[in-house]
């Protein structure tokens, strides 16, 4: 990975959503390398800003608010919204009307380059006996997951009609470790995810690009290799953590939905009330 | 195509939403020699009710009308929404909130089977040089054709989840006549819809289909292969209508975006905002 | 079809196995305007011979008999063996010992043309609602499917090693009418049976081609456009029987195997034993 | 067909190329009506030109001749070259050099699409046992089959370059009738090669398209599925002439090159020396 | 590669059969850390049984000794039956009435995981200059290769009706070392297949599977991709041997069969009789 | 790599042509390892002969010139030619008149493999955006890419009808080092480059193969798992390069055409007068 030194960042100024959540605190760091300023957004409280960050606490389904968010700035890390499945009349805010907002808000103010976090839940219901690849077909595995194909349809459109260019990130599961024996194929360590980010803003034609982001793991469900141009080469595997799980021979349970496709455990949730 | 006598009418009670729009009233009458009872929905006033009608006034937005609205029905036709380009937030109404009310109705009552209008905007920024099939990326060309797109991916998960069969129609241009020379391409009569929906309806299995809404039409954009399982045959085609428009070579207008994309002038359109 | 007259029959003497079934009673009729000597086999009785027939009674595993049947034709048409589900015991004898002992007649005597009846349930375990070409996986729905798969693998291996070039006729449903709904799929009549015989006879070069027998139905689970150069274009349709079946929503039946396949009811078979 | 009347034919002028030939002789009519003036070009003698025309002499590997000669025309059917197999240096001169001196006359004079005759014999080298479509690879059979790839190739660069669109027409045979069984599969009847061309110069947008040139012949090598959006439906089929050829069982010759692949004896020559 | 202690074996007991042969020799030990107790089977003589060994001479024609020999197993690996060309007869008895007595026993015994050793012979018709993957087209090279299409197709029914899963692995060349140029391409180290039945039986899930055999060779004809949930990582490479064959120019005998084709010297054998 | 030692050369003699170019020169020490006779031919000055071998001044546009070059070679590695774009009658000569010298002459010797330098720019007309392998369509950036296409359509040609084989080597950049940061996805290390050519020369069939040729760099455009059974496995990386040019944003720029497509500013050359 080739850093630029301090002296001559490459972005003036990036705009970071969903700042306060696990990878949002993960990027952080990093963009402080590639951007002399770096904006952090997030419905949640976020730590104090360092000199070169500016803070901003913004629900995404207010327009007016989203609107100045991305007033000057040059490219967008969109992490933002409903990260879990939730009741859909919450996500219509949060991921529906607030990821319109963004893109609205990017087209009038010029931005030209968004990395979106979509997820592998936006392909969930594909068995866990087939390898996907950037052309596969949609089947969302919740109601969340419905919301990612969201994302990704819009972010399309903003691209054909406005050129817009976008790198969708079918996020895997990016933790310290892997938390569950499905992670050790879905595992996307925190250095590969930020490497994946940085792929994604610097590479410099993207189109509208679809990318899955998991480390090199031994089991794999994604093949990137119609992404190749993006020039992500994951460097960490999660066969650094098979001792974390026992090793157990199939059983009964290997037709148990949680265990049969791609999604996990997200296959069995059901459409939620909203709490009032 | 076989018709059931008035005697054993195959359906007991079907939904159709929409039914004061271009299609619905097409639909209104055939629906009639398919089901003992058809109930009618519309947001805009609909014609009175013949006597094997139920007519119902409801906005698809109102999670409790449509929860009653679907109940007790075999199977859904579903024609209502916003079927041109809107302002988001309008959309998001119609067309998000509002068909997630529908199948989230059609979850809880049991209904197994809905027939879907997706639209060919939810492609149309395909060129015209191409032809597409049901595997085809979604390219759409408008809000509106986003949220043609989501709707195809939710009736997906409820499929993948809940066994709820849909056939999203991806319908060309359906009037009495073609009103421009694009709809030469992608002109469906009003005969072959209603064959259309009829297939849709009575095919036994149909899993989640895709299938595209055109005649037999000279110029093909769309490859119905993939769903012969369907059994839709076109009978009429746009060649009677050859001299509704003047011929004319080609011209520097090709490199219009409204001539270059499948969706016409769709693909001009821009984000609009909601009148107050 | 262009029919030869009797003074110059193409060929000068073809076999038919499986004489004395459903199918070859059917053709054998039509072998009489192709060939000068019709040699009949099979291990049914057969009708007497006419004048322009050789009729023998030949069990296929029985080497020897197999190897004196062969001498002599030009090419085989073989219907041969068992044709519904049985012990797999039988199953060996018939059509696994059967088929091999014909093609390694065919090798020694220098035969170089076979149509093999092979069947729809060598696919059938693919769902109703996918449409399959000619590279779909094979996917047998029961034993007697396994034994024509086995019979398409040797005679592949039959055309690369030795050039005996074969079609593979995955026949639908040959019967008079259609005896179920499925069948309104599935339907070859007789004459575009007897139409795809001959067109894998004449054809002037075959190499090893796959073709599916069905009718110009409505319903189309096959694709025959790869074997666009056997020249196969049915005549009949099913739409001819649409009054034979009430016509009838879908109903929970709709995920019965049995409907759910496109093998029909033979999903549902299970390995037999042998009666003794 | 729609076809315009006289008082508005919808091109001010076309230029036919290869005038003189065989396919030539069967446009010139057609052209009349849908241009003002149609300007014939060859390098044998044209019959005097009519009214409406205007007839050059004209050695296409002459480049100032041909810029000339496409000053002024608002589109060009280019049938021009040799169109046999021949020694390299005069193919150089015909189809390369003067293909070139076409394209670049088109490009200085802003003609903006050319109707460009490539020939099966691109693609003569697979198998008669395969069906090819738009995207299958070049096998060219002959020499001068691959200057046909050539044209392909070069059109294709003009198109990506300059726009200049172009619909490369894979032409199997276009006789009064089949003049040999293998005709049966290539045939095109000048009635379908006219309306193939009228749909080249008259569909609005064609980008760079490849289409193959047969009649609805029962035998298909070749399908025109992906280019759909020319709305190329043939009307004559090769079925008339089923009386032409005697009805034959295959033979040994079916592995005879000339039997093996679809270029039929085109696969057979030689590279030639010129003649001095 | 995460081995379990003795002390909690994940399997109770596993099956296997051809343990006299080359591969079964190389399994015997590797097996034991995977199971408390290792039934083995063959119909040559074995070596004497360790104490977590069950040892069983078992003629996998006979029906009942095979139904004893199942009773009572975790998953079986399948390795026995002939693995060379032989006569046809025997083949029958060996890998047909075999295979199929195996599938059966493990049906009513409830066995749910099956290793079929399949082998490159069902591909081995396909040129070297060919790289396949598990969709590619079945072409056996030899009688031998036909009988592992037919254990592959019998062991998609037994999955596809009775949800008894097999990954079928098409082993290449697995020896000490390559003992011909051919095998620095198909070479599978004993390593490496060791780990290739491991990840075979411990994914929880792998449907039906085909999976090629062969370690990181620098030449490929075989592409894991669509089967990377299995995880099979190849450790070595051929590249070891590379001194063991001289370095030769391509030469006229690059046209032998045995050289065009992937299977080598099998695609030169023919049926055989059965020595009496 | 597994290198002969000086005793036992595997070819007698190879010429390589273009052998004063850059590559040419790379090759030539190369070469005396694998032949005891290096023939070396350029239409500019050559280097003295070493004993091993034979220089020759050749243009190739000379058939008797070239018909002599050839006479007596095991193999041809054709680097000769135009390597830039240029007069297209300059292009004529070089390389269309030049290659098919060339391929004569092999065909008149018995050469019976080629290594055909054909470039990128063949297909430098798909966006940056794309991954290709070696079945994507021609689409030749400039008129120089054109005749690359030509070149590999006429191998395509002699090997269908000569079996001639040949490998089209689509390089990338060969240089020192990368030049311009385009140069770092499209890198191909000296070192990698004859490792190609060896790859090329010595697998002992390849029929008519396409390969990218690049290094393993981290960006990837081409994808040569197609190619797998060349053996051609990279192993520098332009990596080691990323100091060479500052890191910067995307910016407006990528909206260049010479950005936009893979063949950089090639795609932005128009053709060019011959100078007098």
């Amino acid at each position: 990975m080739n850093q630029p030194n301090a002296a001559d960042k490459p972005f003036k100024r990036l705009l970071l959503t969903g700042a306060a959540g696990n990878l949002g605190r993960q990027l952080r760091g990093a963009l402080a390398q590639w951007a002399d300023v770096v904006r952090l957004s997030d419905i949640a409280p976020l730590d104090d800003a360092a000199s070169h960050e500016e803070v901003s606490a913004v629900d995404l389904a207010d327009r007016e608010k989203v609107m100045q968010l991305v007033e000057g700035v040059d490219a967008i890390v969109h992490l933002g919204g409903i990260s879990i499945d939730a009741p859909f009349d919450d996500l219509i805010e949060a991921n529906i009307r607030g990821t319109y907002n963004l893109y609205e808000a990017a087209r009038r103010h010029g931005v030209k380059r968004i990395v979106f976090a979509s997820s592998n839940h936006a392909i969930g219901f594909h068995p866990v006996t087939e390898v996907l690849d950037a052309d596969s077909p949609l089947r969302p595995d919740s109601l969340y997951g419905v919301t990612k194909c969201f994302g990704e349809s819009l972010s399309r459109y903003y691209f054909d009609r406005f050129g817009i260019e976008t790198v969708c990130l079918r996020i895997g599961s990016s933790f310290e470790e892997p938390k569950n024996p499905r992670m050790l194929v879905t595992f996307l360590s925190y250095r590969d995810f930020i490497e994946l980010v940085r792929c994604s803003l610097f590479t410099n034609r993207v189109g509208h690009a679809v990318v899955y982001g998991a480390s090199d793991n031994p089991v794999k469900w994604w093949d990137n290799a119609k992404a190749g141009f993006i020039g992500f080469n994951p460097q960490d595997s999660s066969t650094q953590f098979n001792g974390l799980f026992p090793v157990t021979a199939p059983s009964a349970e290997r037709d148990d939905p949680a265990r049969r496709f791609q999604g996990g455990a997200f296959v069995l949730g059901e459409p939620m009330e909203r709490k009032r």
